[in-house]
């Protein structure tokens, strides 16, 4: 893809709904200068170069004398669109064949098939939204629980952006001053006052370092709580997994050691999604490929927020089972203690289970889940995340904020050392480079493909 | 599903553009007396019960103080509108957290979830069109080709039921004349002029004749030509099959009579669908699964409105394709002779087969594919199957129509023989009734349940 500011001068188009069988309408979308111009040329019913903008007209599309359907047509006048150039809509019947006749059909009218992320893209260039505000349009269709989405929402809004905006017009106001300073270098005048600039940027740097530090939670929320199901071979992960998820993904069998590739699934609780990472057991073995499922078993733990440790009660003893909470608490991860099999235990070994506060489970009676889900999610309210905060969910955002972070650094160094003031300005410069790349005041070409690549066509 | 006209009293609800993962924007659709009500209690940005019809407005969809989405809200005050109630569509991001979260809302604010058709019903219901243009609109969804597309759209607007609506209304006059003679049978008049009558009935029982014969060419454009190739077994009929379909869809064996089961597909040649139909060969066999195969063949190639006739100049002897040509001929159904493997044979058997007038293929090369389908093309041509004419493609439609026929030639009787007039005019109600039937000027719930519950939901 290319996406140079040139290409905005021509009129782009696209199917802008799913494409699918299982809808009545579908949406085609236009943008550009010609967009209204092309979109008259095959309609017949008003003349739309003389309408208002936020008006909807019914008519028909035409090619040649052919009608090819009876369409509602919907201007969107620039800059009051979500391109900030004219926008039309136009909703046909959702018939493939008419679909691809009415874009073919505009296509040889002047307009050019859009590229994926294309419209949104516009919008960036044109100054309808920053670029973590556009990501957050591809976040916002993606996500799929509440916290995803209300994180989303939250970015589009304007979200940390803002915030980082305001920051980064203090700073720029500084750096104007120290090069102001450059130009009587000779004369020693300091424009830019030292300590207001150093207490500007410990505020900054702050403010940064929370951002950051929200990236992990705020990544868990949008991608799911990793969670482990951990235990010893045989004692019911595959079959607890299938009880959660409520189907059968894992191949369940009673062979033990069978489960030797981790796989993935994702459960929503009450608008939490939990990533749920099956793991093969831990356990001595002379087996080649069950030992790299132990390794693997290991890494996954390290990686998860919250480990679901599974006993069997008819398998395990009291001190094996000590033994290997031991070994959980050593990884300093949330756990939960599960004792599966919970119908074949009597009231003595309840008892003796009792001080490890166990919730007792039968994975394959499908007893005891909806307890568990409910303390899965005690758990992930104590990892104390509040989707009401601002919270980075992007690497790249994260990626910026720590370049921000070390240019920042050498500005403190240069204000307390005795640095000349183009040093200085050329740390705050880079400074403001790097937050720029966040909000998109900053951007190459590179940088632009690389984010609406991903992008579906006709967003 | 229950379609009684006391439903059409509240508002209902529904997705409008298909489901699905790959799309930019969804459209939720309200119609009813409550749409624009029930959007304005969740929708901030303007009082939408102060805006005018066909206008668009942007704002944010609120569940509490919680911003669902930014969304454009599009208003159709009744009766300007598809279903000539008050429509409010929502135009959303494609996600669907969101959609589902904005429709429960709406479900939570007093709207109902529409059943399947629901807005065509109420298009209907509320005279925005009549049955048969409604039922164009699911055709018009589902064509795949130019010429259904092209039936579909004629019969959406108006088509033949405007010829009939004009038709029935005549009828509908000498119906009543009739009916007034029956206030004065003791005196013998005759308020409806005979002669005028019968040239009424004639012309309308040659119109609706015409329709009926339409029907077969119609259903052919609407669901595909059917074509079976046919020939001896491993002639490569399944070969060539999958050279047209450009994908492996039959089971493709060296072993001769492999292909027990019919398989159909499809394919698109210039706007034209051609419904392919492979077949088990044709041959003398003791085996009784193959001998099934056989007769499924022949019943098969009696349904074809083409049969490509293939053979193996490698196989086959020219005494033998002489003979089968003499059969295929029997049918009486065009067909299109065409020598296969036309890579192995040589100049001598090209003139020995030129007599034929075959089409020379390589079905395993690819080779003379192209002009294989240029002659079917051109065979469908022959068939004389204009899409400008008006056709019925629907059976229910047709089944009207030969009803009309029935109660029409009862009323010629009628009028020929001393009928008395009270049975003259039951027999013009009973063809009223029929008439009525195809346009829904008679309608039952039944009927309508039958034929709305076929539409997707939101349409």
């Amino acid at each position: 893809m290319s996406t140079s500011v040139s290409s905005v001068q021509d009129t782009i188009v696209a199917l802008a709904t799913s494409p699918g069988a299982n809808g009545a309408i579908a949406v085609i979308r236009l943008s550009g200068t010609q967009a209204i111009g092309i979109t008259n040329a095959v309609f017949r019913g008003k003349d739309l170069t003389k309408q208002s903008s936020h008006t909807i007209h019914f008519g028909t599309i035409r090619d040649g004398e052919q009608i090819i359907d009876e369409v509602l047509v919907s201007l969107f006048i620039g800059p009051n669109s979500y391109t900030k150039e004219d926008v039309v809509e136009i909703s046909t019947h959702n018939s493939k064949y008419i679909i691809e006749h009415v874009i073919t059909l505009l296509m040889r009218h002047g307009a050019r098939a859009a590229k994926a992320g294309e419209f949104t893209l516009r919008a960036f260039l044109n100054g309808g939204m920053d670029l973590s505000q556009a990501e957050a349009v591809a976040d916002l269709i993606a996500s799929g629980s509440a916290a995803s989405h209300q994180i989303a929402m939250q970015q589009m809004r304007g979200g940390f952006s803002n915030q980082l905006k305001k920051l980064r017009e203090d700073l720029v106001h500084f750096a104007s001053l120290i090069e102001l300073e450059l130009d009587f270098s000779e004369e020693d005048v300091e424009f830019a006052n030292r300590e207001q600039l150093k207490a500007l940027i410990h505020h900054i740097y702050s403010v940064i370092g929370k951002l950051i530090q929200s990236f992990e939670q705020g990544n868990v929320l949008k991608n799911g709580v990793p969670a482990v199901i951990a235990g010893k071979p045989n004692v019911g992960k595959s079959t607890l997994l299938n009880a959660l998820l409520n189907e059968e993904r894992a191949i369940v069998s009673e062979i033990a050691g069978t489960t030797r590739d981790t796989i993935e699934d994702e459960i929503n609780i009450h608008g939490v999604t939990f990533r749920f990472i099956d793991t093969a057991g831990i356990r001595e073995t002379e087996d080649v490929i069950e030992a790299k499922g132990v390794a693997r078993t290991l890494k996954k733990m390290k990686q998860a927020r919250l480990i679901i440790y599974l006993f069997d009660p008819t398998q395990d003893r009291m001190t094996d089972v000590q033994q290997q909470i031991a070994d959980v608490q050593d990884l300093r991860i949330p756990f939960v203690t599960i004792i599966n099999k919970s119908d074949l235990i009597d009231e003595q070994q309840r008892a003796e289970y009792a001080p490890l506060n166990p919730i007792y489970i039968s994975a394959k009676q499908q007893l005891g889940i909806e307890e568990l889900k409910e303390e899965l999610l005690r758990q992930v309210n104590l990892l104390d995340m509040n989707t009401d905060d601002v919270m980075v969910t992007n690497i790249r955002h994260v990626e910026a904020l720590q370049h921000t972070q070390g240019a920042l650094e050498k500005v403190l160094y240069g204000i307390d050392n005795p640095v000349t003031s183009d040093f200085l300005a050329m740390d705050i410069r880079q400074a403001l480079y790097h937050l720029g790349e966040i909000t998109g005041a900053v951007t190459t070409d590179d940088l632009l493909d690389n984010i609406f690549s991903k992008f579906c066509i006709g967003k």
